[in-house]
């Protein structure tokens, strides 16, 4: 059996790149990506991905702006401090094919709100069978949250060990932003959209219950 | 006299298809289907809609993404687990050209909140005459608010024993979404956007009004 | 003198045509004529305007979509029932080159909000500078609300009455809309611009000041 | 050594306009310069930046739209009241390469609910990373609140005496906008949509803790 790390890395290609730009042109038209934040990736095999540079206009990628990495590492030179987030999602799991991260008001102020809860939770919502094996709104879906930390290797280890228990598709770091993922990136995008609409809609509800 | 059921199924015709796709656009833009959310349907006979398909993405409506389904049913594999909710209103009033449901946050939001009352009243708004038949201000519009199920044919048949007395081209189900219709896709469009200007409109005033 | 009714109407123009419409896709694109409210009007001469005709999609106004409308009258079947409250302004005011009308969340809501006091006070703001005449952020604007009212003649009336000691290029109708004007179609929209950014700053400011 | 005043008046080059047009279609697609409010500048050399003329349609800036202007004055007929406010940031660093002003919803009601602090204070953001210089969200960020003054030649000195202290790229006039700048003008645009972030943010936390 060949390690992961004798596998030679595979070139990024056009479905994976059209993927990711047009994934980042839906969300630069939301917002969900200001300051050039947020990043993508997209698996290409058992041990690699591509992923998008640091820095760059999340509303226009173009090959230049994604860097193919192995996903035991060593991460390149000028990705996102954020990868090995990503990394360590296709690592944990083999089912998983795209993951994004954005950062949009519902999930930065929600994550901030409830952090002492650890989770965001969500009943009684139509838009909870967004989410991959929901097939109900009479459920309760928590959202976990956690401390928001710049070394990024360590909250990777703390996320996973958690996710290990949890069924929904994506998480929110306190302050920070929201991580959602798939088989495909349509599938990604679709548990992005749908964890945001709930979001929304929950932060809705805490202005007008008051 | 032919019974719906040996109505020999007619093609879906280009206008109706193009009406479909022209209001996914619209819906799309204004964020009204997220996650694949949401379904819309034109009747093309006395026993046959147009109804978009399941799973696929609102803003991007192309021949395969819809199917003509018999008003009194089977309904094909691959199609909304709402699609009972679309045949029932064809069934109920012949004047229905038009049904198109949409998620949008004041919907889903105000519907959960006023669950208890049954429905959101509307009162003084200008907007109202967005409604057939409502040529005033100055009266009281009562939207109906419906429980969710996913049991969507008994729902239906609740949904139309209340419309029989309704004279709103509209409902919400709650923590679900809007649905509207109309004589023709213009008018089925054109109520769902005065409903929802109705519904975030006083959502807003919940918010200062505490 | 030749009277207002003896002067021969003239024909819209490009130049009106195209203001209409181009103010028509900006407001569309805000979300500011939904479910085809509002209405716009260019003045085309001493005696004639050019305006909207009703039931049309705003965002979309081609040259079946506007009429020439003598502003002593008579108006002309299909026109909007407001098309009174437009005319009415172009013969109060000979500077008066465009008159627009929306339906913004912001407008509707404030209207009632505060219509017991008669008007929305806005003070210090930089964004009053955009009315014409004002050249400071330490002023107080006064904008003038007015009781909906279906006999849009008579409202006109009551509009015009107290306009004519206004200094402000627009007023709200209670739950019903915003109007504002002048010398040009840039200078109308201009002036709805910055009161709707008023209008929204307002409304916030209740939101969190409760 | 040549002083300011001697140097030749460079001609606005097109990699200068282009970048003037380009924010200008960013700032107005999101509403950011509502009625031609807002300004932009690029710096051109030691002594001289482009400006956006005032009363100009801010998200279609084209060649008569904007003016080179000496960073010493004289400022030339037509140009926004706040062109003191561009040319003092680029005479008190030499780093700066571009500077920008909106009017946003949320820097606006901000900047006068904390006017009397004289900051708003932003903490535990990880957004708070788009600003140049700042490594972690775990540190305090304090965007500066000057009142608005219709003397901007005065206000500029104010401003620049409290930025002499100050390691934020940007701040806020009560009441008025957003002031962000950077070496270039992808500098200057995320260190603005940074700063909206954070406002927009804070605003709504503000709504949901009371």
């Amino acid at each position: 059996m060949t390690s992961l790390h004798e596998t030679p890395a595979p070139a990024c290609d056009a479905a994976a790149l059209d993927a990711l730009a047009a994934f980042g042109r839906f969300a630069a038209a939301r917002g969900w990506v200001p300051a050039t934040a947020g990043n993508f990736s997209v698996r290409l095999d058992a041990a690699h991905a591509v992923v998008t540079r640091s820095g760059i206009d999340k509303g226009n990628v173009g090959a230049d702006d994604v860097a193919v990495v192995p996903l035991a590492g060593p991460i390149p030179a000028g990705m996102s401090a954020e990868t090995p987030l990503h990394l360590a999602r296709y690592r944990a799991d083999a089912r998983v094919g795209a993951v994004v991260h954005v950062h949009t008001l519902a999930a930065t102020v929600l994550s901030r709100a409830d952090r002492a809860a650890g989770a965001v939770r969500f009943a009684g919502f139509e838009m909870q069978k967004a989410l991959a094996g929901i097939t109900t709104h009479d459920a309760v879906v928590e959202l976990p949250i956690f401390d928001n930390d710049q070394d990024t290797a360590a909250l990777a280890e703390r996320v996973e060990a958690r996710l290990a228990t949890s069924g929904v598709p994506g998480y929110v770091l306190a302050g920070h932003g929201l991580y959602a993922w798939g088989a495909t990136m349509n599938d990604a995008r679709r548990h992005l959209e749908g964890l945001e609409f709930l979001l929304a809609c929950t932060l809705e509800e805490r202005r007008i219950a008051r």
